[in-house]
Order: C-alpha cells, then structure tokens, then sequence
C-alpha cells in the first residue's frame, strides 16, 4: 500500500457518498421491497434470479433475521418511513412464529408457509434471530421482541459453554479448537443488544462488559502479528494447527472481525485493540487481494497448499463489503490517507464488478477473473444484508467526516 | 454427435489401450503406492499435495475402502504382483480396526491413528467399506472379509427403509423424495458382492435378483427421456419437484449411472435397459458439455437457473473418468462407431487437460477454462479410484474389442 500522505479533497467523499446513497436508496432496497415480500405467508422469499424472479421459495432463517435486521435499522434512521417498519414486521412476525423451537435451537430453513425443513447442529440461525428481534424491538417499540431476544441469545452462551444439546456428537479423535466465528459474532451480537451508546433504546446488562472482554480476548488469540494472518481455526490451547483447517485463512471474515474490533475499540477507546484491528485488516487484504486479477480471494492455505475448498479463487461479494467498511472505518481512525486510498482501490474494484445497473441489486458470486459465476441476486447465503449493511455503514462513516 | 459409420482401425484401438495402460501402470498406481501407504499405523494417507507431499494426515474413509478395492481388483487381475496385495491387506485392516461402530454405522474421516474423527448422517461410507471388503475377501481368500461386507451390506438395506439411526432428523416440511445416487450405489454393491459371473469367487444371495431389480425401477424413475435429463432428486411419487434440488442435473453422476446399467444389462441381455442406458449417458453428454471451453460441467440446473454449487462450472476429473468408461461400454454393446468418436472427443480432452506427467497421477479439479484449480492428487474426496477404474475398464473394453 502506497503512503500517501495527501487528504481526500471533500468533493472526492462528497462523490463517494451520494453513489453509496444512491446504490443503497435506489437499486438495493427497492429490490428486497420489490421482490422479497410475501404477503401471503409472511417472511421474505430470499431466492430471487437476477430479475427477482423466485427459483425457489425456502426461506433461510439467516436470510429472514438479517433481513428483519436490516429494515428495522434503516427504519430506525429514518421513522418516516412506515413502509420500512411493515416489511420488517412481515419477516419478525414469521420468524416469531416458525423459526424457534421449544428448547430455543433455531432452524436453518423454513418452507415458504413456515413448515421447518432444516436444522443444523450449529447456532449461527440463532444468531441472527437474536440480532433480528434486538433491532426489530427499538422499530416497532414492542419490548416482547427484546425478551425474546434476550432468552435465545442466553441459550447461545450455554451452547458456548456446551454444545452437546445442539447434536454434533463428540467422537475420540476430536481436539478441542476455537473458531474465530464464535467470539467475534457474539461480540457483536452484544452490541447489536446494547444499541448506541445515549440512545433511550440503549441496553444494558451486567455480563455485557465481561463477555466482550472474553471475545476479544478470545478473536486475539487467532492472530499471529508476526505473520500479519488471522487463523480461522486455533487449537483450545492457542497453538496453530497443522492441518488444512488449522491453515485456512478467510479473508473477508478477518476484515469484518476487524472492522467489529474497530468499532468495539471506539467506544472504548482501547488505541491498544485499534492498532490491532488495524494491523489485521491490513495483513488479511495484503494477503487475500488477487494481484493477477484484483478482488479478494475467497479462501487460503497459511502455507501455499490448495484450499480444499472448490469456490477458493472465487470473488465473493460480501468480503468486498467487508473492506470497505473497514477501510472508512480505519481512515477515520487514524487520520491516515493511505487508508482510504486503499478504500477507493477496492471500492473501484468493488462497483465495476458486482452491481447490476440492470435489474438492481449487487450479483453475489464472480469467477477469478471477475465475470458473473451466479447470476442470482439471493440464495441460501446471500440476501438483504452484506450490501446495504456496507453501504449504510460507508454512508455514515462519510456523512461523519464531513460533518462540520 | 455425428453419425459416423467408420469403425476405428485396429492401430487406433492398440494406441489408446498402450496409453491407458501405461497411465495406470506407469503413472497412476506408482504413485498411490509410492506416496499413500502408512505403514506407521496402516491405511492411506489420502491428503497429497501434486508431488505427493501429504497436506494432511486425516484418512477419509470413503478414499480408504475405495483404495482396498482398486488395489484388490487389480491383483485378482494380475497374481503375481504381491506389492498390491501387501498395500491392500493395509487399508482392509485398518478399516477393519477403526472404521465401524458397534451400531455398524461407519465414520466419514479418521485421524491417521484411527481414532474417530467425523460421522455423516448419510451411509455412503458403509457402502465402500462393504465394497472394498467384497473385493479384499477375494484377494486375500480371507472370507471374514465377505462375512463383514455382508452384515454391513445389510445395514445399509435397513437404514434405506427407515433411515432414523443415521440421526438426520425428519422434520414437518420435509417431503419424502427420492435420491439418485441411493439405488445407483445399490446396484453397483450388488454387482460387486456378486462378483465375475462363472468365476470361482462369485457369490449369490437369494435376494440379490430382486434388489437389482428394484434399483433398476427406482433409477429409471428418475429418467425423462423426453427432455433427455436424469434428474438428481424427485418426490417419492415420482413427480419432479420445482426447487434447485428438484431442477438438479449432475451429467457425470447419471454418465456413471449409465454405465452401471450398461453393465447391468449386458448381464441380463435386457436389450430394452439398455437402450435406456444409452439414451441417458447421451442426454447427459448433451447437456453437458461445454461448447465454449470443452469438458463436463459439474453442476446445472434443468431450466438454466444458476446452480447454487458455486463450483458449478468446474471440471472435476471424474465425470470424464466416468464418460471415458461409459462411451466405450456404449461402442462396444451397439458397434455404433458414432460413440467411439464421442469416446475419442472426450478422451482427447481428459489426457490433455488431467494427467501430471512430471509427478504421476492426475488433477482433479480444474476451473471452466481446464487450468488447474486445485494442485493436490488426493484430498477428501479424491484418491486412488476413479481415475484408475477407469483406465481399467476402458483397458478391459479395449481389450475385449481386440480379441481374435
């Protein structure tokens, strides 16, 4: 990364941000309003071609509590419009109503009346119920949701502590491991419940303060400075793993865990934890961009070998999400120029590829060299959440740093 | 596909048998023998980077018992080559100590000492535990061999009639369907506990006839020879179902299935079965092949939606592997020289783009393009099967075809 040491002039953000308002306002939420809706059975179709033709109509439980998530956040930002909070009442609803089970797992995938279709033994649907119903309460003002959200997100920290009840048997060779996934979505599921700090929705709770401080120490033990990489996977003890688990590094996964740290290390002002995030933010996209190509690299072996996963060269859109966030987020942080010269090379890179002028909505899955692999604007991983939650983010990051 | 009425010139068929069998013999088994014995804590290593450098230490039991089964098959042809059988007796054993529980489900992936690893709530790796053990008890005369595939092999009879022990759980949503790779793996089973019709090791079971003929029905359900596409899953009632399962087509898999009905036929004289067969691998090829890059596409979806496997567009060694065997089968049992020529398209395509002539053996994973995506010659679910059963079986219908 060059150093420059020259400030974007304020036209430059001026021009960033009317584009992020413009792609948030005008192609990607009148997309998901356009197309996701469903009015007869409640909750989103989260399947659309690149027109928002369905292909399918499941409903994946990731997709519908993000997308809860989402709308409720943009309505809170703007109360005037009602058309926000109905949406998200459509998806908090279904969810309420279908997703949970009476000893608190989450299902994965819901048949389009609600009908439960998959369960896996993880906890990550439960996640985003909770990160839904948090949000969804300060929309809509019906505490209920928040006690929902509360009693699910209890539920996580005991299957934490023991995962037996979520079904993945224990067999004799099994090392115990940490994966970075755990701490550092929980750190922000803590935020998500607390909400901003002032606010009278703010929330508070006597454990919050102590589980942060456990998640990052917990996402800290991941990364090796020295290597300027983050390992997905540690052993419990904290020693790196020579296996193709042990060795895999996702870097748009380091790159969001860094912008979570950033904003965890703002409002405590922990200038210690902020160069950290910094430095992993930096190691992760000097090691994941493509330099034949340009873009992130899904997935990388530590030490060279092949990842064993197929999509590894592949560019994914929410990394590049995740970058630009982090990015902003890190210029503002440290007053740093060569930081958002680093933004606009992946933003660049970002808009000539994923959006579609056509029909709206950013395609989610491109080949090595950049060109459409799947065509379809959502699926079971991809919905109304890593676009705009970036671009509102960007939006504010900008909107801040040239507020007067 | 062009009508071609020229059969091929003796000197074409010897060509293409000298260079099978020096791939199999000079390449392919040299380097499984060279690189994967463990002869620490017996099995395969199966995790080897193009050189034959292990990445991983983990034995995935589907690699192990395919492996017993190539080195076994291969020394019941050949007796004097007792390395083969040394390297077999490896894997058998291993297997055998490690690889089933009590309950006769079989673990997914072993650490190299055999403890425990994974379990799938799926009984693939039964069924090439009972495939190795059919054709090890006939290398090593060893019939307790047979004594396990057999029990075993009734296992997997049973979980297909009420799969609750696997532990996937059945859910409200969930509709019963029917899945191709289930009644195709079957039928392959049966013909390998049977054995060389006429051989001195041949087996029978009184309800062998009846399974066949049950997976047969069950297979051509999932044909619709109008459309000329075998679907990969369908409703129990045979009905197509409109969903990216539903719409799935996997041309090597129904390549792989043609040729299991191909052989089924021949043994049966069912000249009706096998124009089926035929019909179906042609479909399959059709659909297929990828007329701006050349190879077989791995994934698509019947009404060209974007599959949700993002590696839809690669080429995977074993479809071609699979279409090599199968286009020979189809020339030899019709004398049609149109499928030779098909042969000798896709052959032509396979030794350019596959084998490794500087370490051995052959990639398994290219992008759409044919460039190499993944180095590695074994991983998780590559090892020493598909490329030498399908240098085997073509040899032997090259073989046949020569024959005064």
């Amino acid at each position: 990364m060059a150093d420059s040491n020259r400030q974007p002039a304020r036209a430059t953000l001026e021009r960033w941000r009317a584009r992020l308002h413009s792609e948030l306002h005008g192609s990607v939420i009148p997309f998901w309003m356009r197309h996701s809706l469903d009015q007869e059975f409640g909750g989103y179709f989260n399947c659309l071609d690149l027109d928002g033709r369905r292909f399918d109509t499941k409903k994946h439980v990731w997709l519908q509590g993000r997308q809860v998530w989402m709308l409720s956040k943009l309505f809170n930002e703007d109360r005037s419009r009602a058309e926000l909070l109905e949406a998200a009442k459509l998806g908090a609803r279904f969810l309420r109503e279908h997703a949970r089970r009476p000893d608190d797992q989450v299902y994965f995938c819901l048949a389009r009346d609600g009908q439960p279709l998959t369960l896996q033994r993880k906890m990550f649907a439960a996640c985003f119920y909770v990160m839904a119903f948090a949000e969804y309460a300060r929309a809509s003002g019906d505490t209920s949701y928040r006690t929902l959200a509360l009693s699910e997100f209890d539920a996580i920290l005991r299957w934490i502590e023991d995962p037996t009840p979520l079904g993945k048997p224990k067999l004799a060779g099994n090392q115990p491991t940490s994966e970075l996934a755990v701490p550092m979505i929980l750190l922000n599921l803590v935020a998500e419940l607390r909400g901003a700090p002032g606010s009278p929705t703010f929330h508070d709770r006597p454990d919050y303060d102590a589980i942060e401080r456990r998640c990052v120490a917990a996402i800290r033990r991941h990364h090796r400075p020295e290597r300027g990489l983050v390992f997905e996977t540690i052993a419990a003890d904290g020693s790196l793993l020579d296996s193709p688990e042990g060795r895999l590094i996702n870097p748009g996964h380091v790159i969001e865990c860094g912008w979570f740290l950033l904003d965890f290390a703002r409002r405590t002002k922990d200038s210690g934890l902020r160069d950290e995030a910094l430095a992993m933010i930096r190691g992760a996209l000097d090691f994941g961009w493509d330099r034949e190509f340009g873009g992130i690299l899904y997935f990388l072996d530590s030490e060279g070998f092949s990842p064993q996963q197929l999509e590894w060269p592949m560019k994914l859109w929410w990394p590049h999400c995740e970058a630009i966030v982090a990015l902003l987020m890190a210029w503002r942080d440290t007053g740093d120029a060569s930081w958002f010269a680093r933004f606009e090379q992946v933003a660049d890179w970002t808009f000539a590829h994923f959006p579609d002028a056509q029909h709206g909505e950013w395609f989610g899955y491109l080949d090595r060299r950049g060109d459409v692999s799947q065509r379809f604007k959502g699926g079971p991983y991809k919905g109304c959440f890593h676009v705009p939650r970036a671009l509102w983010l960007c939006e504010r990051e900008l909107a801040a740093a040239l507020a007067p």
